[in-house]
């Protein structure tokens, strides 16, 4: 701790210190979470067999250099999201954004997709041709090709619907560095538009609010943005996708990894006032919820004016705002300076909020 | 119909012409086969949409071609096999060596896998411990790095236990051309080892065998097979690994590729007796039987001698066999010798004999 500011106001132990962890012995859905469970899962059952340099940059997509030193992007989402079809996207949709987006957080340029399906025995025919169509417009838009897929069937009550699981492969230009271990203090933190929109969507399609509502999931390839604001200044050090875990997760994790301190400020995060009625409602906050569109960027200072632009005059950053910056205090933490100017630690999730929204 | 005996002895609609399929509006397990119907849901519902010359090339992985002309292969699977161990093997080896294989098929050098989990709430943390050791100790075996993965859990009832979808990347070396179209009339015909273990194993461990039986999976990964295969000759015309559909799904797709017939003769076929005994018992035939640690090779004549005592001289090819020789008569079928000299027609599977078996 090295804010006297932030220790006063951090009293709650899940603000300052976040209670350990339960042992447990079965999976649990908070495992799912993308939060601090998930973390733990990885770290007690997968790393420990599985761990090597490639797997343990901990970035959206591995990084692999090549014998003549050009670079390849490889990254792999399974999709299990509850209802398949929900307003703004489906499953579909949702799966092949997820991967595009994953390549394009590492600076890569998305290009070949693979699609595996299990499919459950009883799913209408229709909705399968449906999510197909949804995934190939999505594919057209992103610039990506399907190159191979597979196709299995489990009994009735044995699976979901259908869960799609995309794997991408990208090629990174030779003058990009993009990492989640690249933020430096000084840095500005740029998001790329309203924060929750998918979930709280999600949520709307289960039925699960109490009101009407017009929300749509801003779920969408983001590769061509990147592309845009590589375009408008080569000063980007980390970008990232804030999708399971929200923003808080995204930048917690950005912290962990640069040893850096990011601040951000509460009056300027873009949050659509639908998202936000129906957060206060549940009891849930938009910075833990999952986008599936939106993209933050940390970037050096002297170019975040040229790079901001580029996102607004894109159709998918079009209220891209600056929202904090990074620290060399804070002792590595994530902060949040509230609308009335004090200052509140902002912890990963432990468990999970919205289970099957990704 | 070039051969007068064929047409005399397949008078069965199932054997010289198989029976349309019928039209479902709903997915059934059948789909999932790796047959007739399977292939006539890809083409319906997922080709229309998303076919592209990568996708069509209709191999075990799809082939890409860098602007420098070097070529990466890139695939991915589900594995939903039921139980999740199994004699001989358990769902993770499973994940690795289907897609360590299925990249070996093409000629690639397997480098890098992806893994995608999609966990049941309520799994025991020590299996999916075991599991991942299992996956590890395989990729190990065939020196594979697992550089990306993902991590998802679905409700009790959503799922069954847990899925797992490996995806690969491997390098081409330049000299090797490998794919399902380059069977010429003359080549021979060369299976790794004995037909049917693995589905036959999978049914013991469900308790469906109503004797006692020592079977294990041949589940394991080929590729370092493969590499002593190219080292005593470049003659390799095509590989594939019979999974589902059997050896019979796998050369009907050969002969579909190439436009060419191939003829097989039973008695040099290498079936374990125990699995005869097993299959004969059920009713299945195990050339139709997933197997998922062998290779069927098509070879040049001149160079299936040597071809043939590499693989006879590695673990996993000590009873490699020559079983038949590619025709150019038979009108593009796939025709078995059977032990008393008669010829029969042989269809791929229409819809699902064992489910859920990788």
């Amino acid at each position: 701790m090295t804010s006297p500011e932030l220790t006063k106001i951090s009293a709650g132990p899940t603000a300052c210190c976040p209670l350990p962890l339960p042992h447990l012995s079965q999976i649990v859905l908070g495992h799912g979470s993308g939060g601090r469970m998930t973390q733990a899962l990885i770290e007690a059952t997968f790393y420990p067999e599985l761990g090597n340099p490639l797997l343990l940059q901990r970035d959206d997509s591995a990084v692999i250099e090549m014998a003549d030193g050009s670079r390849l992007a490889l990254t792999t989402d399974a999709h299990i999201v509850s209802p398949l079809f929900f307003p703004g996207g489906d499953i579909g949709r949702l799966a092949v954004c997820g991967t595009v987006n994953d390549l394009a957080m590492v600076g890569a340029q998305p290009r070949w997709l693979t699609a595996s399906f299990i499919l459950e025995e009883g799913l209408p025919r229709q909705d399968l041709a449906r999510i197909v169509g949804s995934m190939r417009a999505a594919a057209d838009e992103a610039g990506v090709l399907l190159v191979a897929g597979d196709t299995k069937v489990a009994e009735r009550g044995k699976c979901d619907g259908l869960f799609i699981t995309t794997s991408g492969l990208g090629l990174i230009p030779a003058d990009r560095q993009v990492n989640g271990g690249r933020a430096q203090p000084g840095d500005i933190v740029i998001v790329s538009g309203t924060l929750g929109d998918h979930g709280v969507a999600v949520l709307a399609a289960r039925g699960d609010l109490a009101f009407e509502s017009d929300l749509a999931s801003d779920v969408a390839p983001l590769n061509d943005l990147v592309e845009a604001m590589f375009a408008a200044g080569a000063g980007i050090r980390v970008l990232r996708d804030p999708t399971r875990g929200g923003l808080t997760g995204s930048l917690h994790d950005i912290c962990q990894q640069s040893g850096v301190g990011i601040e951000i400020n509460e009056s300027q995060l873009p949050i659509d006032p639908s998202v936000a009625a129906a957060c206060e409602m549940l009891g849930f906050d938009p910075l833990y919820i999952a986008n599936e569109g939106k993209l933050v960027a940390i970037v050096e200072p002297s170019e975040a004016p040229a790079i901001l632009a580029a996102m607004q005059a894109h159709a998918y950053g079009k209220q891209a705002r600056v929202i904090g910056s990074v620290t060399d205090v804070n002792g590595g933490r994530l902060v949040l300076r509230t609308s009335i100017g004090s200052r509140r630690a902002l912890e990963p999730m432990s468990g999970e909020m919205l289970p099957r929204i990704c």
